[in-house]
């Protein structure tokens, strides 16, 4: 069996290496990686070496949204068996500390978690992986579509963050990728008006070709409120500017990470709207949902996708698409074609 | 102007009459009624004078499912104004007592309800309200869907009332028209598998064409399990099973109402699962997202539409419709047709 | 190390044997046991030998309200060390399943619970347990208190249930022990006023000496209603009386286990005030908010006991205490005194 | 009748008036005042002329935590009657707004609030408010315990927007009244551990006094963790230090005003802990259970008392008291003593 494996080894650099033929653990499932997502994280990991107190200190693989066909499985695996085409959840939790006992397995402080060093990710043939981080998915559904329901469980989860409700109406700053799994996710619980924000008109243009509606960052705002606010630019300043658009109550969500150490609220503003600020660190428990909104036709995440490469020789100039081809947006890995 | 309505002036006695020009108060709006549902409750107080504690004393104007344009507005409406499309929220709430204070207008122990004893309905050419009771919907919604907000509210509250998550499981005995609205808004709203039963084979193909899933309720069920029930059968025995098909820490939105006075649950054998069972009563603050979920496309509440009538001559049998035509599922009826 | 254990070998039937020296595994711990509280699912199991679908097949050692000292941890433990005071969660879920990753470990299919068949309790010299069940309690706690950590439980998470808010007026039902820690949960969590019922004029005065008020559940009830109903008595009648005498959006929790199959509510006439009904499996997360709020004196669980036990020479009289002195309330039996 | 009025007219400016005997609406009830706390933000009007957007702009009669004996009603008033001792609820909403049918009537755009520009408050002997603001109190009662039901509302709303459970650790930043009142709220709902900051050790004094833990903020801090920040600080740097300190999934209400534009929060860093930031305006549905809390006796406002005022003759002076005597913490004036 052939592991070809796609290591980053140095800041923008790639080396394709044979790794070992996988060998499950008891709980584990080996994963033919069928399709892999390129995730702005993996991107900045490959270009920076580090995202906040995550640091490459090594050789690491990357990708992390990411789904094939179940090859093994481990001796204590019932959940997932041999020829099942699965999605995969990237976080393998503990399973025994408080945050887990919980509920709350995404806040494991021993979460080990693709591609987010020291652990290694989903660009390569054959991963080995606990097998109840396996979500079946149903014929219909593409292996393409099973890898972005990881970017939509980000979407999903900010929904769930800021309390969504059927009627609000939300405002997404930003329209990258996860602002526009943010805006599918809204629109799939019943939100009312949904307005996507970037400076990128060939972005906003995409999220009106999936029947949003979009403002010009760098133009002057129009005089609209919102119920919820999705924060996915972490731009200087659109924070504060966009919680002065919430309404009493408003509530926000905040996913893009700032580069900046301290990010400035009008608190004294707006305490008297009586805002909510919720942090959101990726997701838990969206899988199944995310699967059915994907294979019911009521999400529509294949509308994101830009670009695909088959084989791993090009994972270099994907993990810098964005570079290359500013009006990418989602480009698409296959290992094993 | 003319006003005629169609009065019940007895069991199944219908009278027309006109009633007097409808003169606005300072916070009221006259609407010109272009649509509305017969509903179960109004063909039950038709045929049996009353529901639980609401008995028909006098001749009453039956209707309460409705939309139309705004004629006239008081002196201190600022809402609406005259020419608007409009759908009708039928409840005016007192606005003063510990409930609405608390947000829950809809238990207003002073809510005045359309053809609800004593209160007039909507079969009528010109209904006067409390314009705060009116939503404006946009060109693109008929008035047929804006007056099926009214049982889609229902739906929305009980998923609301069950907690429903995305990615729920979700159960719905009876699938009468409430039963598909909870269907519908349980869809728009996430949930993953929605499964319908009833005992009406027409019932259960209207439901799957519809896309939904569904069951015989007279047949032996399968084993299959759900995170939420939304009761809408009121028939003996139903909510008792349905109930021990919920997953621990499952929840039922109670939407019928049992014409027993005490309905048996299996509270020893349920209370490992730790389940919840809420009780619903109509709705409150839904017409936005409702319309929202319409007029967006999301929920197609037409399909719910069996039959029109034109004018008020034929509401008798409206009324009866169910009875003649066991087949239907809602009629329109358009007073100034 | 004696390790003597008094066993129900039958229906009213105990024996005292020698139990092998406790060996702990690598997570679990040996605790000698300083304090059991009896409980009624004890007094049930030796009296009639079953709880609803638990039955007991062959001996069984009851007692699961208990604290102690540790005294050997296994070689993986870290959360307690020898020498140790600790209170006891008798649970041991399997830290796998949905129910356990969803937080609700309490439900978890495989929960090993002690005292229920077919796991034996505490009603020996040393219990061995997983050592994630053990709660460290102040030196200023006595055994016996830590000891009613776990019927306070109930009552805490009983409130918990039932959503109950600061200044909630609460109905409890039923002045047993469990009525009465919920009641004083409630006084703790900051309801308003606080009501108990029984039939046992004993038992109300013992409740009212604890600053509660009382209702003898067979007289004419008194014209007042609740927010909030701890449903504690499971006797015929009391669950429907007392839903009727919540308000609007009022919520119960059911804590008695009745003896029937089905229990009737008056589901027609409550449905208009939105009540909710929570059922209630005993608890989770609760031992260190007990801990805590027993240990700050804002919770005297001591004022319960009403007799002690040294040793397990008296145990069958233990737990048949309610039979023979039936003003008593709760039994402490201490195995190592 | 007389109705002595002590107004401020300028930046530390007091004139003596009479005002016109008070003559109620249909819905008023006239007040004759027994107890009026001394608010920090009396003190700021007094001092600066304006909090964020409100500003002083013409005489005003300063004053909103108060409590006293109704005198007279209109003639719709059913919820008092004269002669009933009450507490007094400074904000008069509009009962009509989204917000208000929501169930915020504190975040009513149309609010009505005692001593907030360009409404008059209670520094005087009669005041005719809505009767639907007043609430009766207990015999057992003091109008200064009373009049302490304002800032406690305060505190208790803070527990509530903080989502605070039973044994959650809580940090409160600040030992002013709001930080005290703030404390002893989560104590009474049942919080565990409960540390107060400041640099005041004579606040931290009184704080240990009343059995809270306490640490010096211009100290290193202890490397100690909690689940819930209340932050009533509002000094440079405090939050962003007390968010780091919570746990994953930790939760702060911010009820302290900053006096910068923009307060900086360290997103990045804390996004993966999931925090929830929740901020606070005051309160809503709280004088029961303060009133409550405080006549069974958990909550002892009481000791906060520092100063009394008898006539409003020192007026100026209760409201200077900070400066004066900078050991007080909260002054009491009874204007008709």
């Amino acid at each position: 069996m052939s592991n070809r494996a796609a290591v980053m080894t140095g800041i923008e650099e790639i080396a394709f290496e044979q790794r070992a033929e996988p060998l499950p653990g008891p709980h584990d499932a080996v994963v033919r990686i069928e399709a892999v997502g390129v995730c702005g994280s993996d991107t900045t990991y490959f270009r920076v070496g580090r995202i906040g107190d995550y640091v490459v200190k090594g050789p690491i693989v990357l990708g992390h949204e990411t789904a094939g066909v179940v090859e093994a499985v481990g001796a204590e695996v019932t959940n997932v068996t041999a020829g099942q085409r699965v999605a995969v959840e990237p976080g393998v939790p503990c399973r025994n500390c408080e945050q887990c006992m919980r509920g709350r397995y995404h806040l494991c402080p021993f979460l080990q978690f693709l591609a987010t060093p020291p652990y290694d990710g989903a660009f390569l043939e054959h991963l080995t992986i606990d097998a109840r981080s396996l979500h079946p998915i149903p014929d219909s559904m593409s292996f393409e579509e099973a890898a972005l329901v990881e970017p939509l469980s980000v979407g999903l989860w900010a929904c769930h963050r800021a309390d969504l409700e059927a009627g609000d109406d939300v405002l997404v700053t930003g329209a990258g990728p996860i602002g526009i799994v943010s805006a599918m996710a809204a629109r799939a619980l019943g939100a009312r008006d949904i307005v996507l924000t970037d400076v990128s008109e060939s972005r906003l243009e995409l999220a009106r070709s999936m029947g949003f509606e979009t403002e010009r960052a760098d133009a002057p705002e129009p005089d609209r409120d919102f119920d919820v606010l999705i924060e996915c630019a972490a731009a200087p300043g659109v924070l504060a500017a966009a919680l002065r658009r919430l309404r009493p109550a408003g509530r926000a969500a905040l996913v893009g990470m700032h580069k900046e150490e301290l990010v400035g609220i009008p608190q004294s503003e707006l305490n008297p709207q009586e805002l909510t600020i919720a942090m959101v660190n990726r997701y838990a428990h969206t899988w199944p949902s995310a699967i059915a909104l994907v294979a019911s036709g009521r999400i529509d995440v294949k509308a994101m996708i830009t670009h695909h490469f088959s084989g791993l020789d090009d994972i270099a100039y994907a993990l810098m698409l964005g570079k290359h081809e500013p009006e990418s947006l989602k480009a698409i890995v296959n290992p094993n074609a």
